[in-house]
């Protein structure tokens, strides 16, 4: 794939297309035009043809695109033929939920760890995984060729974690911890930050109110 | 305020200028310049006063602007001189690990109850909080003035409890659920899709590798 110079905003899309592209499929649902999805979706058809031009176009020809093909083709842009390993470091609320949630499997994305520094869980059951000492992580990153850290400590050892994990090889950084993290040009970093979420939807309600 | 006709762009930046200028104050700096704001930030300082200019510009003068107001005035634009009363609907592993969080009440989010339909579950302690029938949230919900529902239910049931939800009051939805969400016009959805977050980091590891 030679993906380079498409747009971010672009490329953020692709996963709400490859969700609806999912559910029609699922509908059983054979071919769809650009002005259906459109309505589906809630965007324009003209922007959806223009998303798609950037790869290709995805031969929508007669009656509109091929919905398995188009599913499969977005699939592999996303990467989502390849299975991805990931471990989770800090078993605190945050990342016993992602550690327990289901929906990552399914998408290719292999846990294969979930780690602390604190003995009062470490050794601990959360879900089919117990929880390792950190001090095991370097092993585990690189006996199972581990690509993705989601990092899900308080704030203050974050930066100290990513300082880590890029050092063990580590490409990307799913990174909770309500902090902008430092890394280098060999890792990205994606951000939840949740708190920063909920401010933006009350900031959304008082700005209805007036 | 009126703070209508401001991007959402610019809006969405709030948190992240609340967050630093927190810091900041938390370590006791006075005044701080554009620039050295800029730094800090990674953006330009240019696009700092761009910003605040849409706020009346928070009187920068001399050396730049002092802390302690300007968190103040974000804070007030942002709404967190007021108290919110949110509920979470679903007891799964997300609602749990949201019923656990801290940080929202730092910022004047006060969780007034936790509700799931499941025998299993109702009745169970999570932290503090019991969880609820949910056939008690429109008593919670109309008693306490809640104005934020918090969907994390999985995405077959959510667009009923958004419905349910929109119907008691609720202003705003901060969604979990892996599913777009129709909602009247007097309601407001922040989405938070984890996968989509994820699908995203996977898809930016795999296009520096070309």
């Amino acid at each position: 794939m030679a993906n380079k110079g498409i747009s971010s905003a672009v490329t953020k899309r692709l996963p709400r297309y490859y969700r609806y592209l999912t559910d029609l499929k699922d509908q059983g649902v054979e071919r769809i035009s650009s002005k259906e999805l459109s309505e589906k979706m809630k965007v324009t058809a003209s922007q959806i043809r223009q998303d798609f031009s950037n790869f290709g176009g995805f031969g929508q020809q007669g009656y509109g695109y091929n919905v398995e093909y188009l599913y499969k083709e977005i699939g592999k842009i996303l990467g989502l033929d390849t299975k991805r390993k990931l471990v989770i470091i800090g078993a605190g609320n945050m990342g016993q939920a992602l550690a327990n949630y289901q929906g990552f499997s399914k998408r290719g994305f292999i846990l294969t760890g979930i780690f602390d520094i604190s003995d009062n869980v470490i050794g601990t059951d959360i879900g089919e995984y117990k929880v390792r000492a950190l001090s095991e992580l370097e092993e585990v990153i690189k006996n199972n060729d581990v690509k993705i850290a989601v990092i899900a400590v308080p704030k203050q050892a974050a930066q100290g974690i990513a300082d880590m994990v890029c050092n063990l090889g580590i490409e990307g950084i799913w990174n909770f911890a309500l902090v902008d993290l430092k890394v280098p040009s060999n890792c990205v970093v994606e951000n939840v930050h949740l708190v920063e979420s909920l401010m933006n939807l009350a900031y959304n309600i008082s700005d209805k109110e007036q």
